[in-house]
């Protein structure tokens, strides 16, 4: 079913949990695109969720990382490597997590121990990611490089609270290592901003029932599902799109240009 | 060597002048991906081009129109749906000229009837054609509409001159189109910001050499071909972008997101 | 009650229809810091308006003027530079009208010939004053040009329909033309983005009540008011903000920064 | 020799090294304004710097405090406003330095406990401040909060390094506080986003020197000087811009809005 658009590339996935992550459904559409992966997530979420049948279902392996330590980075990188036998083409990165927000601390009483855990989980493990697989030579020349965001970084939705920030940090990684990517193996950044999705994480943040109707309306073509979302990470990790880099790129249904929607209105 | 990612799609690609052209390049790799199309030009620039050789090659039929007449556009639009036997799955649009640049005027001694050719040739026709395919339900659902900008809609480049407003007014259309054709047919409209390419029409600007350099160095990247911009057209065409709407997509090798490129200053 | 932040400064406002408009708080608060001023309007507007009754209140004259006339302007400029006894320090474009909108054309079905009146009355009008007053040389060195905008430039509000193109393209005005005015006399050229606000013009706007109390809410600090808005225009004009320019400033109590209001889910 | 602009505003100014900082020129410009002040700097900064003459010369008290301590700022803004006599109206935020940049890390090689100091000194001590301000209760109605930045934020500076992520989560705090600040008390939250700008701090920037050059070549009105961002602060500070609020301003002689000024290309 698919179009060989990745035929021969190799990759890592980041954050599959179960069969509602995007991250699962990028795994899914790249393997049938061709890819081979490997897929990897915190050892914690590991136990909780279910990507154990997604790797037997792509036959693919399961390497545990914590994003935060460098150390699991590298093993899983050089892991991944010889697995996959040879360098990477692609690396997505969709991990997001924030503690303040798990524990109801308000935006105006946040605890900030708290908060530099949520930005080292959420944006920090990206540029982690990034500058180990450079020093390890990792990525193969003309490569890309993929992270999802949120569109709280440009706009504030007060019950995204401290994630704002945390998706801010990580576009501007995406930004600055792209250029750096590009200098030593013409290697692609860029980060995908999403319309809010019915994940199992994504539907933890506070009201996200009431908001995703709204988004909903709001958005021209309506919210962008998981699915979708998925074949446009495959499209960027093609080589169809090679000369696209340091983007933040929105894939929302039309959420991030509207001003005011007269269906909003009309409640 | 395609991989049939338009298989059955009909199309029609306006602005093909030589084989220098992007829209030259997007009408060759849209055949190859499986897609049938019509080409499209001003009757002047017919002449003047080499557009019956790239119809002879991809074996499909030019109808000659003017973009800034609509009668010319109906007649297009409603030939082109009988000649491709159905309704249309995607439309390029690139289309651009300047009367005042070509004509040597200063952008503080503007001549204001030429400024207005230049906005109905270069941004009006982008409505016209809109909104012709529309009165002609002429757009099957999930279609895909495209123009070519430049970044000089966002930023300054004297040089560039009223084409800059031309960009800005193009990318308007665009989004606010956009609008009603994702709720009448959940078709998408977005721009492609393109890097300067070295094509009969870019390299007329002046100091386009120089600017070029500049922008080669200023682009992590390098600046991108019109060949890349084909292949990143047909993703935009492809079902898998379909979410993509009301954008503004730089395809232009980094240079947007650069504030300073120390290769600038190593001269 | 002013603080002289206007002293000996001269000026010229366009656009104080009645006393609702924003060109009219504007033209008082300049008189109130110092400024001496000229008024013009369109012929048309003058007979409808109140503009009279405002000349005599600030002891101003009042110079006739249609805005897309390169002539009207010439005299207008030329004659305010003789009346006030000087060059101009400041100048407000508060101008726009949008035909189809008047006559109740669907975006999706507009006319064209109306739409270049639009534009040329709402944005190109813009050209004409800078460059007039350029050809005159009729700015004193770190003067000051300002025209109001809407956001509609950036997003897209249906129901404003090819005003926003009018907007995007008076923006980019300022842009481009901010360069040259800023190599020939260090004058500055911004754009002042203000919210929805109850002036005679903007009323008439399909659904204008009903979008002003969204925007309301959706604000954190409410909507701007024109008061607010003079304020806002006086710190431009004044020599405080000599180094501004180019930009587009957004004067709306928040709006274009917030992605999702909670006030407007409570509904 | 002031206008009287802020008369009876009570503040708080961050960051004032020496005679070189725009935290400087704002506290001397805020107090030629009206305004009774409150200086505050790390106690290592203070022991480096000049404040002491500051304070002399503008008759106001020196309060040592550590912005990344919740302690020390609670501190001192109790005490400002016991000082002050009352709840403040305005606070500069002047505060920036990278860990990595001083050491001279290079992007690809950084270390994350000192990228973490960074992002607590230059960024998250913002938040803090106005956190500890609202627990407090310590800001009057219509108050503005005000930050200092840099274009890095949006656009990558290579040598700019882990301060571009510094400035991107700078930014957001604003917004994100933003919204809460004008809930709570009508009080605006912006950043300025400064021109490179030759401070002590500022030079220590690998390859300041050629950078300012570049700087002042691309931006049409030349590079604004500390002297000018801080009349644009007062601006900011006054009652003359209440409604603005969110937003990141570019105070940068045009920089921002440049793609190519032919000044560069003219070398």
């Amino acid at each position: 079913m698919g179009h060989g658009l990745l035929n021969g590339k190799k990759g890592i996935i980041f954050g599959a949990l179960d069969s509602k992550s995007i991250a699962w459904k990028v795994a899914e559409r790249c393997v049938e695109e061709g890819a081979e992966i490997v897929l990897t997530n915190a050892p914690v979420a590991m136990r909780l969720g279910e990507i154990n049948d997604l790797a037997l279902k792509l036959n693919c392996q399961i390497i545990p990382a914590d994003a935060t330590s460098v150390e699991d980075l590298e093993n899983l990188i050089s892991r991944s490597t010889e697995i996959l036998g040879g360098k990477l083409d692609f690396i997505l990165h969709s991990i997001g997590m924030s503690v303040n927000v798990r524990k109801k601390k308000e935006y105006t009483d946040l605890n900030y121990e708290w908060m530099k855990t949520t930005f080292d989980v959420s944006a920090i493990s990206f540029h982690k990611v990034m500058q180990t697989a450079m020093k390890l030579d990792a990525m193969n020349d003309w490569g890309s490089i993929l992270a999802l965001t949120y569109i709280a970084a440009q706009r504030t939705f007060p019950d995204y609270s401290e994630m704002a920030e945390s998706k801010a940090l990580l576009e501007s990684f995406a930004r600055s290592f792209g250029y750096h990517w590009a200098k030593k193996a013409k290697v692609r950044v860029n980060t995908i901003s999403q319309s809010p999705t019915v994940t199992t994480a994504g539907s933890g943040v506070k009201g996200f029932g009431d908001f995703f109707g709204y988004a909903e309306k709001m958005s021209p073509l309506g919210n962008a599902s998981a699915n979708a979302c998925a074949d446009y990470c495959v499209t960027m990790f093609s080589d169809m799109t090679r000369m696209v880099t340091m983007q933040n790129l929105f894939h929302d249904g039309g959420f991030s240009s509207m001003g005011m929607a007269p269906e909003i209105l009309e409640d």
